[in-house]
């Protein structure tokens, strides 16, 4: 194939990004090369003032174009109460919920033994600096339900409880809304059981 | 969700790509501001130069640095034989495959009353006049099996047979290499029976 050069970097940089492979990486390629007006220039310039603008907010690890972010600088938010999230990921899908409106905290990954990951490479002594420092009354633990995500959890735990009293909290384990009793794993039914709340 | 400005800006153009939607294009800009020097940057350059250096060849279509392009310009390739595609990408699928050394003709589309695709909006009469000027032998019409791509076949057929005695062959029907009988439609089984061949 004659995907000589420049061509062929656009390929490769596109087929490496998440969810996508080389396949898709040309489909978006070809795309962009025949709409160049509506998808090619867009998407530079998109990426090139992202690049420029968005920054990690040094404040809750969250991306934003101010540092601190719109969230840690918003005057309508709940300052006692402080989600921990693994992920910016994390933090975006529980805003979209609209449900939320505390502040957060982004760890920038969980504990991890195989990924090598420990307290170090973590936001961590400037949570606990957080929570002792800035009259945080509840630190809700919005960690995955997988191993690492709860090792992390009961790190985070213990280390919260040695040198303050604040409430710490996790999100409930149960049915997922929508989801099917028969297709739910028996751990996740178990504790939906033992969880069951009053009608 | 505080995807304010330019990082809205970013997940509304990777969301924009096909086979991409609002969940991966969020997914793939949180990965790119995750990864600026291995992933953000690489795919910024190779945008910015694709842009600049790559360009439709004006004598076949294709996308390539160079115009004519490198299977145009080539010396080692069949000049007198001549693949009539409708995209670029089934250019590419071809030249993959590694069989074909003749030329290509990329017609940009296929003929269709319901996209509003009309014989002039297609390279059509560039591909009579290479036919015409250029010793053509042999036109393949290497277009899709769909009702668009037959009557697109159909009309070149009548075009090119009208002013030229070139000899003009479409690609095999039949079974896919791999592909299981009972998951294939009827008129592929049928036609794979009427054009069997003698082992």
């Amino acid at each position: 194939m004659k995907e000589t050069g420049a061509l062929d970097q656009l390929i490769r940089a596109l087929a490496a990004l998440p969810g996508l492979g080389p396949r898709s990486g040309r489909r978006i390629a070809l795309h962009l090369l025949s709409n160049r007006d509506k998808a090619m220039d867009p998407l530079t310039s998109a990426l090139t003032d992202a690049g420029q603008v968005v920054k990690t907010c040094t404040h809750c690890g969250n991306f934003d174009t101010g540092d601190p972010c719109t969230i840690c600088r918003s005057d309508s938010r709940n300052r006692s109460v402080l989600c921990v999230v693994a992920q910016v990921s994390d933090l975006w899908a529980i805003e979209r919920t609209g449900v939320y409106k505390g502040l957060y905290h982004c760890l920038g990954g969980v504990l991890s033994a195989l990924n090598g990951m420990t307290p170090a490479q973590l936001r961590i002594d400037s949570l606990i600096n957080k929570v002792r420092e800035e009259g945080i009354t509840e630190v809700i633990l919005a960690l995955s339900a997988t191993v690492d995500g709860q090792t992390t959890a009961h790190y985070l735990t213990d280390r919260l409880q040695h040198d303050s009293s604040v409430r710490i909290t996790r999100l409930a384990h149960g049915v997922p809304v929508g989801g099917e009793l028969d297709h739910l794993d028996d751990g996740t039914i178990a504790t939906a059981l033992k969880s069951r709340a009053a009608l």
